[in-house]
């Protein structure tokens, strides 16, 4: 971890190069906190792939990736680019993970600016739209932390969270541990719990590192100890991000959250949904059409390449769950706080 | 796990030889299902230690394995045989565990004997009490698998437990497994869920291997799914074990459970403690007096040898949470079924 020593800046990806080429770089979240490998993408396929098997996660991420993906698109076309000719690349790109919006929603925002796309230097001009869409998603980021923080009183904040939602999820500073962020530099926390996120373990191999560099002071718990903290008044808060949030504000977000969000309520304890308007989808209804993608069960019987459960054993693995509108206590965007009724508040911090 | 093959009578520990020469042997559950290795105890302290380290794990297993542990001490004593002199060895083994109030209940049991043990053959005598202790958790094992596959309608159920509560947590057949296997012998059982509970995976290793074992339709869930499948109308009973019953009928038991409590009654869903009466603790007047056994941070960073977390990271490990008796639909003994208001019902079934 020699590297990871000097890497106070934590990022998950960037690009290197000029748009002609050069070619993204993505940091192996599979491998922290062991190994700090950043791995090359140059091509529209190993981004796609990458997405897919999780090398890059967490949905702002996950959408940049996409952005950058379309430039090496763009590439590959090379002095054939057209618009039509993006299409596949675009699909490819799109269908690579279900759940998050973000990545739609990068691919629709790319998709628009070809029709504009100069053809002398259609890459350079896709990179640097790719870099606006990083750019603002850092903003965005600071934004909804000062937010969130002020939905959170006191000066010894001890705040819940799931997953990993920070630099290593978004292009920086992270959704809702962007609000932990804004809370520690308002020197108003005490102590963030973070939940380990079984299966993927993001939270213990990710947020529990990422704090670790940023000198936040963190406490790991398995899953399972939520509650009980909870019960003994250890909890003043859960902050969780977003992988898409419907018309009415049910939230699909990493599997677990649902659970967290029901402990909150029987314990009169805020949960704060903390997203991007990139990760709202007024195109779906209500949670029940927010596709929940299921994951290889070997990712559940193995951790870290050890075997847990006997061979043969049959696991479930639905990556995500759906906290209902009327569990959340505040949906904090870029844009402002919404409160229920969510409806209306999230068509209008979407603009619509 | 050559050994496993042909072990489809599962048990956790058994005495190997006679009273005067014979030693225990107990499982090493913190192998399995990857080894199946049986550690001799020839020792009071060897017995002591193997409960701390949970080599066996389980109230009842816990209270079996002491009562072969006064067996060794006897052995030790040899020609100087006293009940006082029998003393030390009591309070080492009382000492090993402080959650679980079976051992206290066996070593309570057998110290009463000690006045009326026959000094020419005290170790088969104390041998014959350690082997009647088994042979009753068997029996009562047996009884409560029926009474409470009786409070679970229908012929499909699909049941959610967690931790391992079966034959590798008892002398045999199980507590809240025990149900689930008297639920299977009726043919009335669909799918169990189990938990894989962290930190230490007992129903990943454990339950998962004794349900295979006898061919019972087992689906393995990380503790961060229960939720979610509850929420989509996935599961009909919660079933869990206990470590120590309060005698208004608060009840600790493995971390997990108490979030897998509030999660059900969210639900409408039946959440059944399946425990002997040695796991009630009419001394206890409630939950607040339970110790809660606070484990090493290093079973929540590690799993089964991996790291999980960066170097250096905090963690909390509580290896018990309480469930206050409201949030428990009914506890079912060997002695009967009690319901709340639990208080009275306890009494009657313990006898006083």
């Amino acid at each position: 971890m020699d590297d990871a020593g000097n890497a106070r800046a934590v990022e998950a990806l960037r690009w290197v190069g000029d748009g002609r080429s050069g070619y993204a770089e993505l940091l192996d979240q599979r491998l922290l906190p062991e190994q700090f490998v950043w791995v090359p993408c140059r091509t529209v396929d190993a981004t796609a792939r990458a997405i897919r098997d999780m090398v890059v996660r967490g949905a702002p991420a996950i959408g940049l990736a996409a952005a950058y993906g379309i430039v090496l698109a763009a590439q590959e076309l090379g002095d054939e680019f057209s618009p039509a000719g993006m299409e596949p690349a675009l699909r490819t790109l799109d269908a690579a993970r279900p759940t998050a919006v973000n990545l739609a929603w990068t691919i629709r925002r790319m998709r628009a600016l070809l029709p504009s796309t100069p053809p002398e230097d259609p890459c350079g001009f896709l990179l640097e739209e790719a870099r606006r869409i990083g750019a603002e998603d850092v903003a965005s980021n600071r934004a909804m932390g000062d937010l969130g923080a002020a939905l959170i009183p006191g000066d010894r904040a001890r705040v819940l969270t799931i997953c990993n939602t920070g630099s290593l999820a978004t292009a920086g500073y992270g959704t809702a541990l962007g609000v932990i962020r804004s809370l520690h530099h308002e020197r108003r926390l005490q102590l963030v719990y973070a939940c380990e996120t079984r299966p993927y373990l993001q939270g213990a191999r990710l947020t529990m590192w990422e704090l670790d560099q940023e000198e936040i002071p963190a406490t790991l718990i398995t899953d399972s100890m939520a509650g009980w903290l909870m019960k003994q008044g250890r909890i003043d808060a859960v902050v969780a991000g977003a992988d898409r949030i419907a018309a009415n504000g049910d939230t699909a977000n990493k599997i677990g959250t649902y659970s967290l969000a029901v402990l909150a309520a029987a314990h009169g304890i805020p949960m704060y949904i903390v997203a991007p308007i990139s990760s709202v989808d007024l195109d779906t209804p209500d949670g029940s059409a927010i596709p929940i993608e299921e994951r290889s069960s070997d990712e559940v019987v193995m951790v870290r390449g050890v075997r847990i459960a006997p061979e043969g054993s049959r696991a479930l693995h639905p990556a995500f769950d759906v906290t209902p509108a009327e569990r959340i206590t505040a949906i904090v965007t870029e844009k402002g706080v919404v409160h229920a009724p969510y409806a209306e508040g999230l068509r209008a911090v979407c603009g619509r």
